[in-house]
């Protein structure tokens, strides 16, 4: 398998190949620089990854890649309409430069391009792939829809909560792992446990995306402190301090999560009862299952640790991730 | 072939059957008041007749075509956004209800849901029927920024029109012709041929719509008369009647379709210049010729007309059309 950086590289080698160059330019040029500002592209790299994993054809693996990726942007666009946001990797988003009709307009173009970039695919491959693909696509409609719903509802279970962070970003990059080994011509049950895999990976991750808002190295995680709690985002820290507070550090959290404001003294109340209840040791307990459950499916496949090493190393990169 | 009122019962049943059951229902129930309301449903019923046309079997054609009437509320669903449009089938809209979010999210999720609907189709003919749905509704995006695109310059010119009526109306048509074709097993060259042959009847259509918005007969046709004078819409007619005119009435057109406003001069002055250079003689025979080229495609297929019949009166009623 090759390094990271090479997967980046066939990744933003593909995004320059197959720019828009269709008409009218109003629908695809704001797409074209969209997808040029870059961002991690993690997804598509996992996909390549996965598909080399199974000693497949990365030539054959790139156009899917590109769909994983376009598709990510697709949601992107949508939900910054949605959530009202401005800026995207420090540019202005698609709908507060061009307006809202063409956020609209250019996402769904974007949605439909994701879906012609499986056309490589031979039938029975191209079938299989897309059925999971449109799977995956609507369940993080659904995830997107949850999440809106959290905000207006006090009664977030934990569960109901995990169900929303995997279907709005882990069954992506479960999908995509799954679509590379596809490609690969792997054993449909290794596949699957490579679904599991990223399933559990994507969790994880999502939950300490979470702890490290308010729990992270300030300097390094490079997002503003504690923004969740300025939003008032129902988080899993939120969650787990609400089942573990007493009655009332309970009423006082609700009391700072109704309250639209950026006073310093929210945060400082919020951290102590989230240090109190310890939340970070919680919290961390949970990364670490779902570390532990992602790693289960790792080793159902049957081949060497050598090999499942790039994979392996995501694992432990999560566990150290201070930023 | 089944009467027209045959494939339509079909139709209703199954958009009944795959009503949404899935949650969120913040996410489907809207979807479900909306392909309640009806509709024409022209689009799934030509597909059907295609289907039936060619010896196919109806209950395989009967999700694709689901897919292609679910796609097209999906368009209406966003471009009811794009017009700020409060009223559809004389009911609310989605974003006019539910609000722009619940509008944005419900239509993706519906045009993934259409993409589904095809997979029930055996790998290779799930392949080509969805390489043509992906095309045509990338297409139908083009058309829609085309149209925008016109309402904000005064550089439109004839060719540019029939573009875009094409784009944004004829090629679904056209595409549910060929999907049913194809299911049923037809010939490629006269699947082919049924697609020529709804193009052209789309763009009549759509050409006959604009012409009876001012010269249809205002009790039948059932929409406010002029509707397209009142909105500055820049339709065939006035496309043509700029290009016939002289200087000052060429002057007074652009005069009034600058102005936003109700105002009875304003429909009597633009249809004064629209008599006078014969515009809707100049129309019909627009309308006659593609009706002539649409006839000329169905001519190809090889068989006889009395099997042609349900479509040779579809270019009947297109002339008779009065409302």
């Amino acid at each position: 398998m090759k390094h990271f950086e090479e997967y980046q590289t066939i990744i933003a080698k593909g995004i320059e190949e197959y720019q828009f160059t269709r008409k009218p330019s109003e629908l695809y040029e704001p797409l074209n620089h969209l997808l040029n500002y870059g961002g991690k592209r993690l997804r598509p790299i996992m996909l390549l990854m996965a598909c080399d994993f199974f000693g497949g054809n990365l030539d054959e693996a790139l156009p899917p890649a590109l769909a994983v990726e376009f598709f990510h942007n697709f949601t992107l666009i949508h939900d910054d309409i949605m959530d009202g946001a401005f800026l995207r990797r420090g540019f202005p988003t698609i709908h507060a430069q061009y307006g809202i009709n063409t956020g609209i307009l250019s996402g769904d173009a974007l949605l439909i391009k994701s879906y012609q970039f499986f056309e490589n695919l031979e039938p029975p491959l191209f079938k299989e792939c897309l059925q999971l693909f449109s799977e995956t696509a609507a369940l993080l409609c659904e995830g997107q829809q949850q999440d809106v719903n959290f905000e207006n509802t006090s009664k977030v279970s934990y569960k109901d909560y995990l169900r929303m962070i995997s279907n709005k970003t882990a069954v992506l990059t479960a999908a995509a792992l799954k679509i590379g080994a596809l490609i690969a011509g792997a054993d449909k049950k290794d596949a699957q446990h490579l679904y599991n895999y990223g399933l559990n990976v994507g969790i994880a991750f999502q939950i300490m995306d979470d702890y490290l808002d308010v729990f992270g190295n300030r300097e390094k995680f490079g997002k503003k402190h504690a923004g969740d709690i300025f939003e008032n985002k129902k988080t899993i820290l939120y969650l787990i301090a609400k089942q573990f507070a007493d009655e009332k550090d309970k009423e006082e959290l609700e009391f700072w999560y109704s309250k639209k404001t950026d006073n310093i003294d929210k945060i400082y109340s919020v951290e102590k009862i989230f240090r109190k209840v310890q939340v970070d040791r919680k919290v961390l307990r949970l990364v670490t299952r779902y570390n532990d459950k992602s790693r289960y499916y790792l080793n159902k496949i049957d081949c060497s640790d050598a090999q499942k090493q790039p994979f392996i190393e995501l694992n432990n990169y999560l566990l150290k991730r201070e930023f």
